[in-house]
């Protein structure tokens, strides 16, 4: 159990991690219901050593808007936590894939596609991205759940249609898309795109997901449509800073912090915010995102719990 | 509308196929929601001729299952119907590309990682299998549906999951990788498959997405679990002749009738059931699945409707 006071937001992230990768090693199908080498294939990229800040976020705000009745929610949004990493990690295999951007390290281990070959990795990601539906459907379960049959549906089917759509082609995958356009590896005519579209592409690739995870938290810990439109804003914004760091960070070449291959924005000509602006004003971007995302916190007074910290936590990460 | 009585098959499957291609193409996200790139390449291989086999059968055992209700219980399977196609025309994508199949040609048209590029291939085939997910999630609506909002809400559930469990590592995913590692094409020791492991493998590649096509029909329609077990049944049997029949197209050469490069199976070594037990045994054997298959629905009293004639259609097939 976390128990959310006074303490500093390392110790909560700390237990809600391991929470979360303890569940994701229960939800993960194994054999015989799959193949070894299909478990074998998803566990790899799912235990590579990720943050977990999406699934992290979803319990926070699962937290936040049921206070004091933060773990009993946490519990409600465990399934969704997990579900939403699970399609981060697909998106991130197919990402890695020589038909993409072609990474062979991540997190300092091989990508997956090094490891088992571009078809088995394709596969594995399609494995995580129909089991996350599965989980959605099917987690939790009405008993103990101190929620109704009738209302528990009805949530779990409102977060399906948010991860759905925040994954699909008006969201992250859409995004990418345009990614790949504006890179011009697309067999199409490339894409140019100003600044107004780089944050546009951005909304879908990396902050459609990012919303999803917090607005989960918060339907499935039963937040009034007020406290939702609010966390809403709030993760609009974190996902922007998210974004702007990431791209800053990158460019800075912590190639040694991020496990990967630094100064690859640069090499491959993606648009950055970076190279759009500049490291100073994308910084000040960043902290302006942050400064909005805590507004919306306390105009849907949400300024209890771990949703402040973890925007702080966003704008000075290092990794 | 549909009017399902003694006329032919043939008028049944050509008035479900139109309403399922009106259907899809009103549920498949356009622009502005996606970019016109990737609102293209879907709808590139989603009317790309495919037979509608998969949704046929759906709104066939909605319509079986609810007789003289057959219409409305149609309506009520339409999303999932169109859940399924979607689901297999994302399986086809990413099947063909140079990491798997490497096919270049589908029913006559180039395939889309040959008109897209291999990323875009991918990244369509994502949002193909997400959008599935928010589609079964979102309709039908309650409106209209002449189904409670409880009642709607768990079969809806219940679907997603079928359809969730039959795509995924259990399933169709499952069954490509167990064929991948068969072919060699995995960075892993090859498996060799004996007879029951063709047909453990089949039954997931191909079967599983079949088997729930149905289900998923019955399920909508309101069945009782014993009626949505002899659905089941059915689907079971009716998958694996498939599998048999079109192993059987492909060694008889009939290229020009499939649009696809005939021989492929035997070429790649892959398993199949012509290479295990000869043609004429294989032969024997769909028409003993078919057997099988039309048992089941006496067993569930489900012989009015189109089932036992979708059956005997699958077993004389030539495309």
């Amino acid at each position: 159990m976390i128990v959310a006071s006074a303490q500093p937001l390392a110790t909560f992230v700390e237990a809600a991690r391991a929470r979360v990768d303890a569940a994701l090693a229960a939800y993960l199908p194994s054999p015989p219901a799959c193949s070894p080498m299909m478990s074998e294939a998803m566990r790899y990229s799912i235990f590579a050593g990720g943050k977990r800040f999406r699934p992290v976020l979803t319990l926070a705000s699962a937290d936040a808007v049921a206070r004091p009745g933060g773990e009993q929610a946490m519990q409600l949004a465990m399934p969704a936590a997990c579900a939403v990493e699970m399609i981060h990690t697909y998106s991130l295999i197919h990402d890695d894939l020589p038909a993409m951007d072609d990474d062979t390290l991540r997190r300092g281990r091989p990508t997956l596609h090094v490891v088992y070959g571009d078809g088995i990795a394709i596969l594995a990601g399609d494995a995580l991205h129909a089991a996350a539906f599965t989980l959605l459907a099917r987690e939790p379960r009405e008993t103990g759940s101190g929620v109704g049959p009738a209302e528990l549906a009805a949530r779990k089917l409102r977060v399906i249609q948010a991860i759905g759509d925040a994954a699909g082609p008006s969201g992250m995958v859409g995004g990418q898309a345009i990614d790949l356009q504006a890179a011009g590896q697309a067999r199409t005519p490339r894409l140019e795109l100003d600044a107004d579209g780089v944050r546009a592409m951005h909304a879908k690739k990396t902050g459609a997901l990012i919303r999803a995870a917090a607005a989960s938290g918060a339907v499935m810990a039963g937040a009034s449509e007020q406290t939702i439109a609010g966390v809403d804003r709030y993760a609009t914004e974190l996902g922007l800073a998210f974004q702007i760091v990431d791209d800053i960070l990158d460019v800075e070449g912590v190639a040694g912090e991020l496990g990967k291959t630094a100064g690859k924005d640069a090499a491959g000509a993606k648009p950055t915010y970076p190279a759009l602006f500049g490291v100073e004003r994308s910084r000040a971007m960043a902290a302006e995102c942050i400064s909005h995302a805590k507004a919306a916190l306390e105009g849907a007074g949400l300024t209890e719990g771990w949703l402040p910290a973890i925007a702080d936590w966003i704008l000075h990460r290092r990794s």
